[in-house]
């Protein structure tokens, strides 16, 4: 039982070396690859997907973990075999030859999609959007669910999510937003935000996002920075090598700053994990959720707080005197946090993002479904996004597509956006009540306390607790738009002079 | 029989496809990985080594193999079947344990190596030079030999080249070079190599080492060129994605001048093979006595020449117009090719350069024999070069530690150094004598005539022809010292002023 634990856990860690080895060609696809290597790299990263796939629905491992199940040892060893059994039960109901064909699609369909939004050409994408969605309904109907294809899907990236209940959810975060843009657009005073689209060069922004990288504790002997066109984090070895990217814009000064730390916020969760259970389920992210709150947070609770540009302002001052000099704090405050309308999700304010989520979920859902075609994609967007939000994208490349989500086939990944803000509401309350001077060490620069808190509450468990239980278990009850829902209205309430 | 060629050529290409993902986490390791990843870059390695091996030595591939051999196909399928019966032959006696095994060890040997030079320490590397050399030689005793062990190993990178051979090779090399070298020495008049050791600026250097590659036809829209400690030449995808290293040092302009000429000459080869072949032996480097004879060519006997600085100085000078704006060409000329006893062989000069080669072929030999034993390296190492260049290191980081290849265990690599400056001259002999104008050609900047000549001659026949084939179907005779040694006597009687 033992031996078959041992066995099991030395497959699981050489799948893990192998998704992280994935991982890294997708890096530096983004990061590195000049363009002749497209069409190779898609076949390495077919060989591979299609290499994982096969280990972790060997008959072998069925067969081990056939054995293991009765294994009553420590947490670490159930809840690897909790995991291990979650997966294998999932990839073993999916042909190999769809998950090299998805790999290999994908990676092209990237290409593509690239090219369609450089040039705003929806026609271009929307053969590969096709097929992806063709090879993505063939996958929920191999895996199978309940009442629709996209909760399978959806699972994962939110294990257990259901899109009735994420549907719920998102009704009342919509009814409870509505009011509070409202509101804050007939407010009389609103930030002038045109400050953050000066001149702010590129090297300098680089500079500045390193400094706050460090400032917040990413740990650069265990990882790296780089740029590239859409900003992300990976793990290429399970906290010690974790990479971010980010993307700066020489006249729109929040792009490359909240954009890393966002990022940093995901690295920091990736290098919290325990390396002792490196490349195992103990040492994995719980869910995208999850792994949302922790970018959100460090984004916006931490970095669009008053108290953190309190600290840090005269740096960035520093940094750019020409733009900023004569710029008193509160009005860059006021800046960073102005809510308005906007055409793109990830320039998008805290009080709006969730609205440009909330269409997404529904049109992808219609997509998969298969009650919005292809080629209405765009007419739907333009429509959602007049109804929802009030403004409609002049152009595709400002629309439907702006994210590079549907290029890579994942389908359902979406909706852990927004759950990410409600948990980071929800978890950052608890941390404010845990640590009552949290406010003012942030306000002196110390962000090593709310660090270590999410370590102990979050980071350090791994998956051994699903999405919902570690919420219950850290905050004392089950998710809910609440707390979020009180953060945004005292902040905006306070920054908007609302009543 | 067509039907197993088919399924041979799959095998083949996964296999190839495997090889690159390796490359690229070896390429990833020496270029951009945090300090953190070594332990788990390690464990990948071995992962994708142990994988590779498996595949290529599996019941199946012998089977379709055996299958195959009959095929009276054109001859690309003959190449491929003949190369991959020879890899799979080789690769069937050493176990898998054993490539894993070596894979892990060279992964973690290579940070010792890269610590032990930093500190010049060579107790820190002893162990592990030890370890591998224990590996290799079960490797060596596990492929078999005909007369020593050496032959096994140096068979990976020379196929068939014998150490007796090799050592007659190299004796006539080095009567030839020593009296060459003294007549040098005791020259009356020679160049001032002090203006290349003034300040050059590192990104002035990074972006005129940039300009070199695009002038001498490097694409970089199927390569990239980047900063590593050891500069090298890997490929990702073939002739796809082929990606250079170059290293730059403030206080030694050659360094990355010649560095990345010398890499480019690699790169053009590998960009040079056919794309149809991608992944398999007719889409492969002969040897790298073969691919070292590219490079070598384009770092010296073009880079080096007096007709490529009559194009190209004017464009350094106006780079550095401090350091070399009154220094004449002929004198630039004659500094770049200063002939004089030296520490570093990757800073060597042409006649001094395959003295380091024969020093460091005999005292792996020995190594590998057992006849040297590792604490003695150091002290044998300075007592050769002593003997052989006339000078001994002040410290082991100039001295037997100044190289990676023992940490990456490859030993009988080196010989194919001084083999590439042999294959080099008796190449670029034939050439010149094909291309009459080829001189002119270089003095006007025009470097597509020598490497149309080379895609033709060499670079689009893959492995189809072994190397000494190759060079008796291009020159018309088997590989000789003679075109070498006319070459340096020519040359550098001209620099010296020697009769």
């Amino acid at each position: 039982m033992g031996d078959a634990y041992s066995k099991l856990l030395e497959r699981m860690k050489d799948l893990g070396r192998l998704d992280a080895i994935e991982a890294l060609l997708d890096w530096d696809q983004q990061v590195n690859m000049p363009p002749g290597g497209v069409q190779g790299r898609a076949e390495q990263l077919s060989l591979i997907a299609g290499l994982a796939h096969e280990w972790k629905t060997s008959d072998e491992v069925g067969q081990l973990l056939r054995e293991a199940q009765s294994h009553n040892g420590e947490f670490a060893a159930v809840t690897n075999i909790r995991e291990m059994a979650r997966t294998f039960d999932r990839a073993r109901r999916v042909p190999t030859k769809l998950v090299k064909k998805i790999a290999h699609t994908t990676a092209l369909a990237q290409n593509a999609w690239a090219t369609a939004r450089a040039e705003s050409d929806f026609a271009k994408f929307a053969p590969w959007l096709t097929r992806l969605l063709d090879l993505k309904r063939q996958e929920a109907e191999h895996i199978g669910y309940e009442t629709e294809a996209y909760d399978a899907l959806m699972d994962a990236f939110e294990p257990g999510a259901k899109s009735a209940e994420v549907e719920a959810l998102f009704r009342t975060l919509r009814d409870a937003t509505v009011p509070l843009v409202k509101a804050i657009a007939d407010a009389p005073n609103p930030p002038d935000s045109s400050i953050l689209t000066r001149h702010y060069g590129r090297s300098a922004q680089q500079s500045l996002s390193r400094a706050v990288a460090e400032l917040l504790n990413f740990d650069f002997n265990q990882g790296r920075t780089d740029v590239s066109v859409h900003p992300f984090c990976t793990t290429i070895v399970p906290a010690s090598d974790v990479r971010l990217t980010s993307r700066y814009e020489e006249n729109f000064l929040p792009a490359g700053m909240f954009g890393t730390m966002h990022e940093v916020g995901h690295g920091l969760y990736e290098q919290g994990l325990l390396k002792e259970h490196a490349f195992t389920p103990m040492g994995s992210a719980v869910s995208l959720g999850i792994h949302e709150s922790q970018s959100r947070m460090w984004e916006n609770m931490v970095g669009r707080s008053r108290a953190f540009w309190e600290f840090y302002y005269s740096r960035v001052q520093k940094t750019f005197p020409d733009v900023l000099g004569s710029v008193a704090l509160d009005d860059f405050y006021r800046a960073v946090n102005t809510v308005s309308p906007s055409l793109i999700r990830v320039e998008a304010d805290e009080v709006t993002y969730n609205l440009h989520i909330v269409l997404r979920f529904e049109l992808e859902r219609e997509m998969i479904s298969g009650k919005l075609a292809v080629r209405d994609v765009p007419t739907a967007w333009n429509e959602k996004m007049g109804d929802m939000i009030g403004i409609v994208p002049p152009d595709d490349a400002r629309g439907c597509l702006q994210d590079i989500h549907w290029s890579t086939g994942t389908f359902g990944y979406f909706p852990t956006y927004a759950m990410g803000n409600l948990y980071a509401a929800q978890f950052f309350e608890k941390a404010q009540a845990d640590l009552p001077d949290l406010n003012d060490c942030i306000r002196r620069g110390e962000f090593r306390p709310l660090l270590d808190w999410l370590r102990e509450n979050i980071h350090r468990h791994g998956q051994r607790y699903r999405a919902g239980e570690l919420v219950q278990r850290v905050t004392g009850r089950p998710l809910s738009i609440e707390p979020f829902v009180k953060y945004v209205t005292e902040k905006f309430g306070a920054i908007y002079g609302l009543t």
